[in-house]
């Protein structure tokens, strides 16, 4: 492999939060992290999944729909100000009321002008014990996309995402060089006995998504109590390589900055060619849930 | 996750062997370890890539060709009757004369009862300084397969195979309960800086096929200095969780025999239910090569 003589740095901000009930906290311990990172230098700064408030999927509520705003909004456009502001990208997850009962898990990205860059609505949605999501969240129709910013081409794709390499393929296919995954994820009580081991599958797997596609992946993921679920932090950066980068608290809440070097992207992809490999003439399948043994 | 009660137990053999420039030789250290194998109870064995010869690619000799054997040929009728006398299957990594000037890296999977279960020709065919693979293999025209065997439903993928979650995908889809990856990897003098990164990458993304697709994933690597390649062994077992159970030396032949708890797939994948959610309605772009952000 060739040493990397084309450094492209761009300064990443994670910021892994715990969260109360009260909103307005919340969103003021959300902005004073942007201005910590910011304060750094940190370029593209992303916030946990849905962090103004408790992650309320815990219970299947009719109540909490009135959590929902629109995009563009109230919080969409505090965070615009803050964004440029700060001459800054922003990463801000949000339960969008998209109309009269639709309602999606989406994450809004604002160029360091303020404008909205683009936004990505939650395509894989979760639910299992304690993550009832399938109650709240449309599954999103925006495909998974790269959008550019003033500091980078990113994608963004939340959660429940990370455990599909689809997702993360076909975001990088689009451009994108940093993969970011807001996140809301933890262990709860009755299988502490296996939360070791989800946590090491869940570095893994997104780890692996920045191997097979050589780019660099962010994870921010709350940290906390919250009723049943006991949310793990780690929030993360892998390089190209699969390589982590930084790592956050499993306990306290933490805002990390880092730089990424995004002429790694090129030396990683030249130096194990995966996408010039890849037998686009075989992949047909993938668009089917299972391939039945007897039709084959 | 509820507690595994339905316990299908299947033994597994790897061979991670040294190979000298004796095929005679070779082939008799194969068969060796499928006996000790075999006597220590495994019922499912696996032979590193190209088991009977040194990695011959890492030069573009014409005179390699004629290490190239028909399928059935005299390896396979060789090996079909020691997998019938020891009532094993038998995964054996050939280089295929498939007719005049076609020949693949491919593995034919020997049933216990001596019968050909099927054959997997490599799909994802390498070239990089040390590995010219694509002067010798034509791609493989097999396709991703399940082949049923004695002992349990199995996949082959073969080495550069590893860094493709297409592969890992659609050989899981079509009811692949173990994932065998015979390989040939190693690092180079001049990259040995990178060396520990590069083991690191390849084990991960080979536990993250196990966690995506809630699958074992069995790999056997070969060992030892050849030419200019230090092959680094540490051939593994993971869990569908992507826990591994066995792993074995960087530096020494060694045979590994492991249980693997079949049960443990159902198990994983109501835990973890990530083949429910898959959004097979937004896939279609997996068979580009690239998505030109023009065109989108």
């Amino acid at each position: 492999m060739t040493s990397n003589t084309n450094k492209e740095i761009v300064r990443i901000g994670l910021i892994q939060m715990a969260c109360g009930e009260d909103t307005e906290a919340n969103i003021k311990t959300a902005e004073q992290g942007i201005r910590q990172a910011a304060g750094q230098g940190a370029q593209i700064i992303c916030l946990q999944e849905l962090f103004q408030t408790p992650y309320f999927c815990q219970v299947e509520n009719h109540d909490n729909f009135k959590l929902a705003e629109e995009i563009p909004g109230p919080s969409t456009q505090a965070m615009s100000q803050l964004a440029s502001a700060l001459g800054i990208v922003l990463i801000v997850p949000l339960f969008e009321k998209r109309s009269t009962g639709i309602y999606h898990n989406t994450a809004v990205v604002l160029d360091a002008d303020g404008s909205i860059a683009g936004r990505y609505r939650k395509m894989h949605i979760p639910h299992d014990p304690g993550f009832y999501e399938k109650f709240y969240f449309t599954p999103g129709d925006t495909g998974f996309q790269t959008i550019p910013t003033r500091f980078g081409k990113i994608g963004v794709l939340i959660c429940w995402d990370q455990w599909f390499p689809e997702a993360a393929r076909l975001t990088a296919l689009s451009g994108a060089q940093i993969l970011f995954y807001p996140t809301a994820i933890g262990y709860q009580a009755f299988d502490e006995s296996v939360a070791e081991k989800q946590v090491q599958a869940w570095q893994t797997i997104q780890k692996a998504h920045s191997i097979a596609n050589g780019v660099f992946t962010v994870v921010v993921n709350r940290v906390g109590q919250e009723d049943q679920v006991n949310f793990w932090g780690k929030s993360f950066v892998s390089d190209p390589f699969g390589e982590v980068l930084v790592e956050a608290s499993a306990k306290e809440p933490e805002v990390l900055v880092v730089d990424c070097d995004l002429g790694l992207i090129e030396e990683t992809r030249q130096g194990w060619p995966f996408l010039r490999d890849r037998r686009v003439d075989a992949y047909q399948n993938l668009t089917r849930l299972f391939i039945d043994q007897n039709e084959t």
